[in-house]
């Protein structure tokens, strides 16, 4: 059964997400639509990018990724179909794969030019339904529109290294579900400037010297439960997607406060890495 | 596989929608249920009006959809099992339907009334589960209930025109995801009072003398980018759903605001339409 | 065709609903996945506790349920799969089951013990995510694990009852989506101490008389609208999951207020049952 899954910043609320859902169940008897997320912000495609790389390759090969965020059609704003890494993406030409598309190669980029092919009960994602659609049926890409070479990139998603190469200056890209802070540094970028360096990283007046790889192995489990530092303490660690995050241990943004509150890191400052 | 959507104001916390879901897959091998929205604001029928009528369209012939806002059985607020537009619907007497209905006769009314011929271990729209099982294995609706000629309506959902036909009064039924304020003036009755002459929309203190088909219809693309009217643009507009709307250009109500924020118009609040 | 449950923290936004998701769909051909929850508060076994108790028994037996709330493996929190009441619960070992396995004994419970067999790409409940597959495919709990005798339990969901037996002193353990404030006090242990005798019921200031069995039997529907006493009326019931809760008739947290706001109630205050 072919898997669509759906992303955009429509929210749970609005009818649009069941829309698009019933107007691909209308076309096809068996598909399985899963949601990725409808709560990106508003036309925030730093967030998207964010959440569809760390999405899309738990998913089986030849599924299909729509993405409805800052969709509309305009002369500025092309519609994409992309085959890349053994995967379709459906989305606007705004930047949404660049953190997949830095690191893979797409096989496969076309422009879209099937707008005046058809009309839609529901205007909602109406082109992008129509090429999954199409991609279901085991159709091609070059039948919904024209190949191209390149697609736009965000410029803000890559993170900088000096020519010293001792430092690496990146952006926090997103503050997940527990407010913790995710910066666009990758443990593999990170492993191959350190060099086995020791390392300061440094955002606002926070300050980490070591980097973690699970949230837990910053807690001293020797040390009785009484005395040991737990719940607050502030981490640094490659989170589950690889990504150097800043975080505090069992944060509750609803009642303790997380990194991002605690630490006053919001979402763009910068994160300094240096290394020693 | 027969299609059965869940609307409610649960919310997606508490465990009542996994409850109804949990009970369905209990019943029906064969089901594909699909959320449309169980956000709906408490016992807010206009909210849940304009959701279902948005949605329910796009999904296949012969889907069912359930209704859960302001179900309990009370003498005033009795059950129903709608046919409509090829759809079947199951929902309290609350005029949820209104906006359907206005403009589509249902085939069939009945009224529910075998609540006292089973029992289940979750009493979470436990009626309408039964119901919905039943029209799920082919039955017919004159066994659950007893054919009734009308339902009630939602009076305030209904525009007014004036006698000169020169003039629409409406209420904002709506606050959609990006903050954008829907009115129930559809394009339909706006064209058929307009008869092609100029207008003037106003609500509160916010005036529009432009009706968009599509929010970037608004943006001029042959300004260049760094003098153009764009992002923050104020607009009025027949949404996707044909409704005519006031907007903010790509507005975040998170961050820069949003029309409803920024013009300070709320739910129910008036919005004038006049023609010249 | 086999269901897997969901109950997270994880929240609606992040990618890491969706990692699960598709992973399982890697490994899966045939698996309804359903979502119960994603919107525990952080790390809160109370409310976690809460939710899988009345959503699991309405889905079919064997139905397996994954709980991802403080799941992380440490030396002090096992990971844990359960068969009880014809049904999987895979959890940490934090006293999420408590809830249900004071009223019915697990048939068996295992400690996973399978953590270093396997490698995947997401580390997001991958453990968990091995031992559904395993269960899917008709495997046996034994493989990936260890028979113990008992889990923890979290103390404070159980309710004292005096030595007299004129008293109960419960806590509130759950704030529902209309904000009414629900205990931990089961209709069976009330009913059971009651023995027919008037109660007062105290929380705070706020007293109660009477419990009802719906929200709609607090309301007189012989008196004329314009004179009853309706929105807005305080009222103590027993729940649609059967325990005693205070409720506002048809309150909105969003505008008029609720329960928990009204009564100035919070999560994990005392409630106070007293039988005369």
């Amino acid at each position: 059964m072919p898997i669509i899954t759906l992303t955009t910043d429509f929210g749970l609320k609005d009818h649009s997400v069941a829309a698009v859902k019933g107007a691909l169940y209308n076309e096809l008897e068996n598909v399985q639509i899963v949601d990725i997320s409808h709560e990106i912000s508003p036309f925030n495609y730093t967030e998207a990018a964010y959440i569809i790389k760390n999405a899309y390759h738990n998913f089986p090969e030849n599924s299909i990724h729509i993405i409805g965020v800052d969709s509309e059609l305009t002369p500025e704003n092309k519609h994409l179909a992309i085959y890349l890494d053994g995967h379709y993406f459906i989305c606007a030409d705004n930047g949404i794969l660049s953190l997949i598309s830095s690191e893979i190669k797409p096989d496969k980029i076309v422009e879209i030019n099937i707008h005046n092919k058809f009309e839609r009960k529901s205007k909602i994602l109406d082109v992008f339904i129509s090429v999954a659609t199409h991609i279901c049926r085991g159709g091609d890409l070059d039948v919904v529109g024209k190949a191209i070479p390149n697609m736009n990139e965000l410029t803000h998603v890559k993170p900088i290294v000096n020519q010293q190469e001792d430092q690496i200056i990146g952006h926090i890209i997103y503050i997940d579900n527990f407010g913790n802070v995710v910066s666009n540094i990758s443990k593999k970028l990170f492993k191959s400037v350190a060099k086995g360096r020791e390392v300061l990283i440094s955002a606002r007046s926070t300050k980490f010297k070591n980097v973690y790889s699970n949230y837990s192995d910053a807690i001293n489990f020797n040390v009785p439960r009484e005395n040991r530092e737990m719940e607050g303490k502030k981490i640094a660690l490659f989170n589950s997607s690889d990504f150097l995050e800043l975080a505090i241990y069992k944060s509750n943004p609803l009642s303790v406060g997380c990194a991002s509150s605690l630490f006053g890191i919001k979402y763009l400052d910068t994160l300094t890495v240096k290394f020693l």
